[in-house]
C-alpha cells in the first residue's frame, strides 16, 4: 500500500545533503511563527457569523477554481460537480456524489499544489492520512462531515488553531462592509481586516459602471460626475475602509498601464463613461489614470497599493454565459511593468509615503523588470508569486530570479491570496519550506552565512509581510 | 584516454543521492516499453521499400539540420559538407571527405543533444564506443558502412530492433501517399501511419497556393473555389489519409492565430487567393480561419489536431536562394497562444470530440499560458518540448513549468519529431531518463509517492502518447 | 559570531557530492589563468596616470550604480550618499559619513552579486575578512584608506596583481583618446585598449547629435553631411581607435533593430538629423541603418562588433533632472533579436570577416532566439550574461539555456563590463566557479567526460574571450 506522504517532516526540503540538513535546521525557526495574511479572498461572513461550514463538498470542491478546472480539463462536466447554472437548469445536488467524482479523479492532481494543500488540510485539520481515492471517498467524507459540526471547526477557532495574527479580506468600493461592521460590533477587531478593491468603480469595462459611479456618489455624498468629486469619493471611501482595519488597496487590471493626464482629459473620459460612449481604448485609459489617482491618494493616506496585473479574464465565453466568472477560464498574459508604470512612477515614484506592491503572472518580468525596478524605486516592492505560480516550483523560480537584483528586503514576504480558508496554513507552510530550501542550498554553496540565513528566513516568513503592509 | 560516455547506465540521472537511486529504480520500468512515435518526419519510402541506407554520411550528416547548422556556425561551408545547390554548382561529392570534416569538428557538439543522439546511435545500433574524432573518422565510417549492407540495418528491421509500435510520417494534403499505398499493398499495415499536414493548401504565403487549391479540387472532386467545396475537399482528403492509418492532422504556422469569420468574409478571402491578390494580413487571416475549420472537421471525424506554431522560417535569404528550406535558418519567436486560440476555442473548445495538441518554441508560455489553458480546456493537451527544446535541459524546463498547473495527465507524452531514423530510440530514451530524473527528485523531496511516480513514469513514457493520439 | 564567508574555497560549487568534488577538481585549472577583459568601463585615466585612488568611498560606493540603487530602494537618499546634484545644492561631502551609512545598511545586499564582489575585493585586495557592518565601518574604512597610499594599490600594480592580460575601456567616437595617447607615449602598450563606441554620432536621440556630426566631420576631415562622407568618417575614426589597441566596436541601443535602406533614404534621414527635424521613428531608423553600416565596416576592417540592446534608459525623470544618467534607473525590456537583426544579417551575416557579439537583458531570448541564431550564423556569438544577469543565478540560467543549441564554442567567454576596477577579478572568479559548477554537475550526470570538461572550462575562462575578440 502507498504510504501517505501528507505532512512528511522533510516535505520540499532539498533532495541531497548537506542542503537538506541546513533546511531542516532553519525550519523550526519559522514553522510556528504567526501567520500574517494581508491579501486574500476568504469570506468575511465566516468570521462574522462563525457558523458551521456546510459540507465537505462546499468546503473543498465547489469554491476552488483550481480543483474545478482540473476536473473539467479531463472531461468532467461542471454540471456533475454541482456548479450552478445561470439558466437554473438542474446540476448535481448531491454533494456526496460530487465528492465521489472528485475522489475518483484525485490522481489527476498528482504534482499540483492543489493536492499539496488538500492533503495538508486533510491531515492537519482533520487528522486524515489516507490517500483520497474512489475507495476512501465515502469514509473521508464522513470523517470531515462529522468534524464540521464540532467547535474545533468553527471559523474563528480555525484562525486560533492556525495562529493567524492578521487576515485580510477583499471588498469592492460599493460593499457596505456589513460583515466587518458586525465584527466591530462584536468587538472582534484587528484580526480580520478588509481591503479596498475599487474595481467596481474604476473599471469601465463593467456593464454597470455608470450606475456604480452614481451609487458611489450617493454613498459618499460626493458629485462623482466631476473628477474632483470622484477623487473625493475615493478619499472618503478609503477612510471608511480604514475604520475596518484596511491597510491596503488592491487593483485587478488586465495590464499594468498607468496614465497621468491633464484634468480636462480626465473629465472628458469620465463624461464618456457616464454617457455610456466609452470604447476599449478609453476604458484602458480611464483604468490607467485611476491607478495614478490611487497612488496619489496613497501618498496622502499611507494605504499600501497592490497591483494585480496581467490576467486575461473569462476566456471561455460559453462558461461565462452558462455559469459566470472565476471558474478557471482566466489565463495569464505577458505584462509590461516598466512601460506600464512609467506615468505613475514619474508622478510619485519617489514619494516616501507611497508603497506599491507589484504582483505578476508573467514570470519573464521577475529578473528582467520587477527585480531591477524594486531594487531602484523606494516605493516598489515585489509581491509573492501569485496564482498559478504560488507553488513549490513557482516559488523556486521566483526566488531564483528576484533575489539577486532586488535583495531580500524588497520582497513583500508571502500572502496566500486564497478563497479556501483551510489552505491558508498549507500555503504559508509551502512558502516557509521553500524559503528554507532556498537558503539551505545557499548555505551549502557557501553563499550566505547561517546567521544571515536565519534572519532572512524569519523575515520572509513573518516580518516582511507586516512591514510591507504597514501592520504594526 | 577518454572513457567513452556513450550509454552510461546513469546517463542524465540526478547527480546526487538519494534522487539518483530513485531514478535508477524507476528506469527499468520504462526503459523497454514499446516506442510510440505519433509525430515525426521520417521518410515513408524507407519503410515501403525497406532498402539499404546509402552511406554513413547520408545517414547521419546531410539530412540532419541540427548537425549542419552547428558546423556552418563555426565557418564550415555547406559546399564542403555536400549540401546540394539549386544552381547545380558542384559541392563535395565524396561522402567520406564530408564525414572526415564532420569528425574533425565533432568537439563542437559537446553539450548538445545532437551529440547525445549520435553517440547513442553509434553505440546502440553499430556497437561503436570510440569517440568520433579526426583520428577515428575513417574507421568509424567503415564500421558503419559495412553494417549498412546487412539485414540488421534495413529500415523495417530497425523498427523491430527499436520496438517501435507505431511511427507516424507527415505528408501534405496533395501527396498521393504512394509509399503508404505500397505498404498497404504489402500488408505492412498499422505500424507506419501518415499524418494529414495540409499546409500546402492552407498557407497562402506559398507561391503555388492558387495552383495547389485547384489541384486539391481535382484530387477530391470538389469545387475548391467555393468555401463549402474547399471544406468538403478537406473532409474528403482527411478520410483518405485515415485509410492509411492517419490519426492526426498537423499544422505548421508562424503564429497561433485563429479566426471565426462569417461565410461571406471567408469566401472573399478565398476569392482573393485564387485571384492572386492577397496581402500578408489576408494570408494570416486565411490561415487563422483554416485552423478553426480544421478544428470543426476534427469535431466531426475525431482526428487529433496538432498545432506547431512559432517558427520564423528561412531567416537567411542567401541560404534560401542557394539551397532551399530546412537547413538550419528557422528561428523561433514569441507566440501568443491565449489570444491566438481565442476564436477557435470560443467556437468549439468545449466539444468532447475535439483534441488539440499545442507545441511551442516559446518556453515563456509553458507556465504562463499553456499549462493554465490545458488545465482548463477539455480539448487541449500540451505537446512535448519541441525542436530546440527536445533536450535534457529543455525537458527539465518543460516539466518544471507545466506540471504544477496542468498536472501530468494533460501532457501528450513524448514524440520525437525527427527526420533521422536512428535518433528515434535515443530521443525517447532521453525523455524517459529525464522523466525518471524529475520524478526521482520529487520522491526524494517527499512530494510524490513511489507508487504514483511509477504510474506516472510509465504513463508519460508510453500510454500518454497512445491516449493523446487516440491510438488503440 | 558570524564566520566570514569571504573567499570560501568552495564558494558557489554544487551543494552536493559528487558534483562538488568535480567542480573542485576543475577549478585549479582555471583559477589562475590570466584575465582577459575585452569589454568594460574602467577609466583609462587610472592606467595612464597610475595615481592613488581617492578614498574608500570613491572606490566602492559613489561610482557603483548597483550599490547606490539598492540603498535608494530602501529609502536612503542620494544626497546622503554624496551623489552630486546638477543644481549645485550641497550633498554629503564627508566620505566617511557616507561610508558609515553604506555599512549600516550592508545587510540589504545579502544575496546580491554586489556583496559577493565587494567581499571578494575586501578580502583579496585588502586582506579584510570581517563582515562590513555598523560596528566595523570605521576600522574597515581606515584599513582601506591606509593601503590606498601604498604602491600595491596603484592601478597598474593592480593589473599586475590580478594577472590582467588585456583590459578594454570604452570611448565615444569624438573622444580624443588623450589617456590612451599618454599610455602610448609612455610605452604602456597593448594591455589597456580602447573600444570604438560611436553612440555619440549614431544615436539621434541625443540632443547634441547635429553638433556632434559636425565635430565628427572636422575631426576626420570628411563631409559628414553626405552619407558617403559620414561612412568615411567612421572608417577613418575606427582606424584611429585601432592605433590604440581597439579590437572591437560597441553599440548601446534600445532595440536590436537594423535596417538596410537605399542610399536616397539614408541621405534623407541624415538631412533630417542635420536640420533638427527628426521624429522618434526616424531616430530608430537611423540607428538601425547605422548598425548595418557598422557591420559592413567590420567586414572591411575586421573589428569585432558588439551589440548591447534592450535597456530602457533613464526611467526616473526626477533622477535625470537632478543628477543625470547611470545611477540605477535603467531597466531592461523585451528584445526581438531575430526580427531586429534580419536586415543586417540578410546583408552580410554570411561574410567570413564579420563577427557580431550579441548581449541581451532579456533572458527569454537565450534559448528561443540567441542560441538558435548563434548555432546557425557564422558571424554571431553570444556574449556573456550582462548587467543584472552577471550573477551566480544569472550565469546558471544562461548556461542552462544557451549551451544545448549553441554549443560551447559559439559563446564569447566572459567579460566583466565593470566600472569598478576592484571587481574585475571577483567577477571573473564568479564566472569561473559557475563554469566549474555547471560542468561538475554534467560530469556527475555522465553527460560529458572529465577531459572534455577540462578543455571547456579552460576555453570558457580564457581562450574563448581571446578568440571572440581576435586578440592574438
Amino acid at each position: 500500500m502507498t504510504q501517505p506522504r501528507h505532512l512528511h517532516p522533510d516535505l520540499l526540503f532539498p533532495a541531497a545533503e548537506p542542503a537538506r540538513s541546513n533546511a531542516r535546521a532553519l525550519y523550526p525557526l519559522v514553522k510556528d511563527l504567526p501567520i500574517v495574511s494581508p491579501h486574500g479572498h476568504t469570506d468575511p461572513a465566516w468570521f462574522a457569523q462563525n457558523g458551521r461550514f456546510a459540507s465537505p463538498t462546499a468546503l473543498f470542491l465547489t469554491p476552488d477554481h483550481y480543483v474545478l478546472r482540473m476536473l473539467k480539463s479531463r472531461g468532467i462536466s461542471y454540471d456533475a460537480l454541482g456548479i450552478p447554472r445561470k439558466d437554473g437548469q438542474p446540476v448535481e445536488a448531491d454533494g456526496r456524489k460530487a465528492w465521489q467524482l472528485f475522489a475518483d479523479n484525485y490522481h489527476l492532481f498528482a504534482g499540483t499544489p492543489s493536492k499539496t494543500w488538500i492533503d495538508h488540510s486533510l491531515h492537519a485539520v482533520f487528522g486524515i492520512t489516507e490517500e483520497l481515492s474512489s475507495a476512501t471517498a465515502g469514509s473521508i467524507y464522513d470523517q470531515i462531515d462529522r468534524q464540521l459540526g464540532t467547535p474545533a471547526l468553527l471559523p474563528r477557532t480555525i484562525l486560533d488553531r492556525f495562529n493567524v495574527e492578521v487576515i485580510a479580506t477583499t471588498e469592492f468600493a460599493l460593499d457596505p462592509l456589513t460583515q466587518h461592521q458586525a465584527m466591530e460590533a462584536d468587538g472582534y477587531i484587528g484580526r480580520v481586516r478588509t481591503t479596498y478593491r475599487p474595481d467596481d468603480v474604476t473599471d469601465p469595462s463593467r456593464a454597470a459602471i455608470a450606475e456604480n459611479l452614481q451609487k458611489f456618489g450617493e454613498l459618499t455624498g460626493e458629485d462623482t460626475a466631476t473628477w474632483a468629486g470622484l477623487i473625493n469619493a475615493h478619499r472618503n471611501r478609503r477612510e471608511y475602509f480604514c475604520r475596518f482595519g484596511a491597510v491596503a488597496t488592491d487593483h485587478g487590471v488586465p495590464t499594468a498601464m498607468t496614465a497621468d493626464l491633464p484634468l480636462v482629459e480626465k473629465q472628458a473620459l469620465l463624461d464618456k463613461i457616464l454617457a455610456g460612449r466609452l470604447d476599449a481604448g478609453d476604458a484602458e485609459l480611464f483604468r490607467a489614470q485611476m491607478m495614478t489617482e490611487m497612488a496619489l491618494l496613497s501618498v496622502e493616506d499611507g494605504m499600501v497599493m497592490q497591483l494585480h496585473a496581467g490576467s486575461r479574464r473569462n476566456t471561455d465565453p460559453l462558461l461565462m454565459r452558462e455559469r459566470g466568472t472565476d471558474l478557471g477560464a482566466d489565463i495569464p498574459g505577458p505584462t509590461d511593468y516598466v512601460g506600464g508604470l512609467r506615468a505613475l512612477l514619474s508622478r510619485c515614484g519617489n514619494e516616501p509615503n507611497l508603497r506599491l506592491i507589484m504582483f505578476v503572472l508573467d514570470e519573464t518580468t521577475y529578473a528582467r523588470e520587477l527585480a531591477p525596478m524594486a531594487g531602484y524605486w523606494p516605493s516598489l516592492l515585489i509581491g509573492p508569486p501569485w496564482w498559478f505560480h504560488d507553488s513549490p516550483q513557482g516559488i523556486r523560480r521566483y526566488l531564483d530570479q528576484v533575489v539577486e537584483s532586488a535583495g531580500f528586503y524588497n520582497l513583500a514576504g508571502f500572502n496566500d491570496d486564497t478563497r479556501a480558508l483551510l489552505s491558508v496554513p498549507a500555503r504559508h507552510d509551502v512558502w516557509r519550506r521553500e524559503v528554507c530550501h532556498f537558503l539551505g542550498t545557499w548555505i551549502a554553496e557557501n553563499r550566505i552565512s547561517k546567521s544571515s540565513a536565519e534572519d532572512i528566513a524569519i523575515h520572509l516568513s513573518y516580518q516582511a509581510a507586516k512591514d510591507a503592509y504597514k501592520i504594526a
